[in-house]
């Protein structure tokens, strides 16, 4: 953690003259959110347990013809426990354990509807292009060990609870993905999301692991709202987003895995725009620290084998339609980000700004139709006028 | 500009100790770019006719196959020049007079391909809901003043000029559109690309007064580079942008206008993300100022009527590819953005994300063709375990 700071947002708290911060807020984050008070439990759970609780209020306006309609989201990001050479079950144990601790601070502080960072039950191991022992964290998403794990926190505490693994689909081929399990607040899996765009870039090795989702872009009406799950380099894909507003999400969770020096300016950007975009909730989550590697590994940029990963900066946050967003986590440590949302923000957003009712869905149908065939060329107007270095 | 602030970026400078702001840039801007000499006669221009300056370099790295590909792209914000009760011609001249000075400016800055702020002939009267006089700015875009004006002006400097105009379409029933003319560095008319999408909130009555675009996705092979134009509340669109990458652009613009108060949270992150998503660098241009009318008009938001539009907030920036961009300039003054850019960085950074090929186009288009049917349903996966207030 040497030579990492640990937020932008406490360096700007830190000096900026509190009259001219709000203005910096104001134009960084959007309208001021509502600071949540998070129950005393809950803090001291977080200090004996070593993470940071983290929660904002997005209100809405009144309605005559609707209630208020409120939900608490969250999201986790978090180390690895044990260093990746002790033997997997333990790894995984620890990582259990770890994230029960903060599970039941999340659950104190009344959330509803809870994610897990992108492969939360093993190191982002992807990185070293080895398939042993990595592949033994793969577990089946109906009955794993971690789905199994969660169900009954599920259950006890009656939230929806989001898991993303790596899976194993034993009945076809033993084939393996990387998938999001939804877990209902009764305890049953409602479902799974495969993560529908893969990265070959840098560390991220991910295509010699698993291929691109064949589960489309469901969306989960659970009882606590409509939830769909974006993974990771899927963010990159305004497409991918759109999609799951297409089938009525109101609330996108972007579970992650990335370093600073990659992709680092892009994060407070993308989930967000989504956001906008969309008129809906997104919650981006990304793991944190470094992980250290048995094998020595080279990253595809020229330099030397090393064996450990980069700083993953976690961050996290959550942004509404609206175009505000809260603050974001620690970039060196564990942490809760939650969230009081009203979902009929959503539809109030979308009725002022319009965006759904623009947008000319059938223009771009189209025209993609169009462009995936193998005789379209692009409208191009060439200038001929010119002396066209590209002529 | 009772009460606004001049920008973020200088209270930033003014208070995060320089150890510390080289972080704080680099979170929120990406990775630091080269702020380039605005040559003497510029800055003498500038300092004269009031108006700022801000030129900063987008490097790529060197490759053996492709020359460097670097060409100055440019924006420029502006006030109106006159009241809003002036003659019409009186007040269309003197943003002709005032225009001409900037762009000399940017002539001196070596700007390659400029693009002028959206109906940059013209007060943004559509608040107002009225039909005289403001339809009386509407002009031809092949020859009507403000081209021919601008045709001179192209030539005279060996510079692409992007002209946001209200267009009249005489030869097709007098209609009216919201249309960028592409001036070729030679002087002649490339083409037009009309907006696309069209907004009907707030102040922004706008499809009062024209129609959604039919010039589709065009974009124009220029000596300087394939660009394309997103106008204003086009950039809340991600298809839209995606289609102009598509069809080829490396450099796409968004002439804006737009207030605080409404989109001003939203503005740093759309365009940025269009960039990033699409491998491309952005342009966004917003005007400046209030601008008063000599009728009352509402808002569309229970407050009494008023003359006043709200602050158009400036804060014009260009976004590269790789997640970087520059600073704003003010949210209070005319100005002139600019960048020195290597096109190749498109390329490079398309080869090292891959975000076009990992795009899936098949997939979506698949989807969105069912999703315009009239009898498609949403894939949503319901929860029956649980009491389900949304069922």
């Amino acid at each position: 953690m040497a030579g990492q700071i640990e937020s932008l947002e406490k360096i700007l708290e830190e000096h900026i003259p509190p009259e001219k911060l709000k203005d910096v807020k104001r134009l960084l984050f959007g309208k001021e959110l509502r600071a949540l008070n998070i129950p005393k439990a809950a803090e001291q759970l977080a200090l004996e347990k070593d993470f940071e609780v983290q929660g904002y209020g997005f209100d809405a306006a009144e309605e005559s013809s609707r209630s208020p309609n409120i939900v608490r989201i969250g999201g986790i990001q978090n180390k690895i426990v044990l260093p990746t050479t002790a033997p997997i079950l333990e790894q995984r144990d620890a990582l259990f354990k770890r994230i029960s601790d903060i599970i039941s601070g999340a659950a104190l502080c009344g959330v509803n509807v809870l994610c897990l960072q992108e492969a939360w039950t093993m190191p982002f191991a992807f990185c070293t292009r080895e398939k042993q022992p990595w592949c033994e964290f793969a577990e089946s998403a109906e009955d794993g060990a971690s789905t199994k794990f969660l169900q009954e926190l599920a259950k006890q505490y009656n939230m929806v609870i989001i898991s993303p693994i790596l899976e194993r689909d034993e009945e076809r081929g033993d084939v393996l993905w990387n998938t999001a399990v939804v877990i209902s607040n009764t305890g049953q899996v409602l479902g799974k999301s495969r993560k529908n765009h893969i990265p070959r870039t840098g560390d991220f090795n991910e295509s010699t692991y698993y291929m691109e989702g064949n589960t489309g872009h469901k969306v989960f009406q659970t009882q606590f709202g409509k939830i769909a799950i974006n993974i990771c380099y899927g963010r990159h894909h305004p497409l991918n987003w759109m999609m799951y507003a297409t089938n009525g999400a109101d609330i996108v969770f972007n579970p992650s895995a990335t370093v600073d020096g990659l992709s680092e300016p892009m994060w407070p950007i993308e989930a967000r725009n989504a956001a906008i975009a969309n008129s809906y909730f997104t919650c981006g989550i990304n793991r944190v620290g470094s992980e250290s590697f048995k094998s020595e590994f080279t990253s595809g940029d020229g330099k030397p084998a090393h064996h450990d990963f980069g700083h993953f900066y976690g961050s996290s946050y959550i942004a509404g339609p609206d175009g505000s967003r809260t603050p974001g986590l620690s970039r060196v440590k564990d942490g809760l980000i939650f969230a009081e949302i009203d979902l009929n923000l959503c539809r109030q957003v979308r009725d002022k700004w319009g965006f759904r009712m623009t947008q000319r869905l059938d223009l771009y149908a189209e025209e993609m139709r169009e462009a995936i065939r193998s005789d379209w060329k692009p409208d191009l107007v060439t200038d001929s006028s010119s002396r066209n270095r590209f002529l």
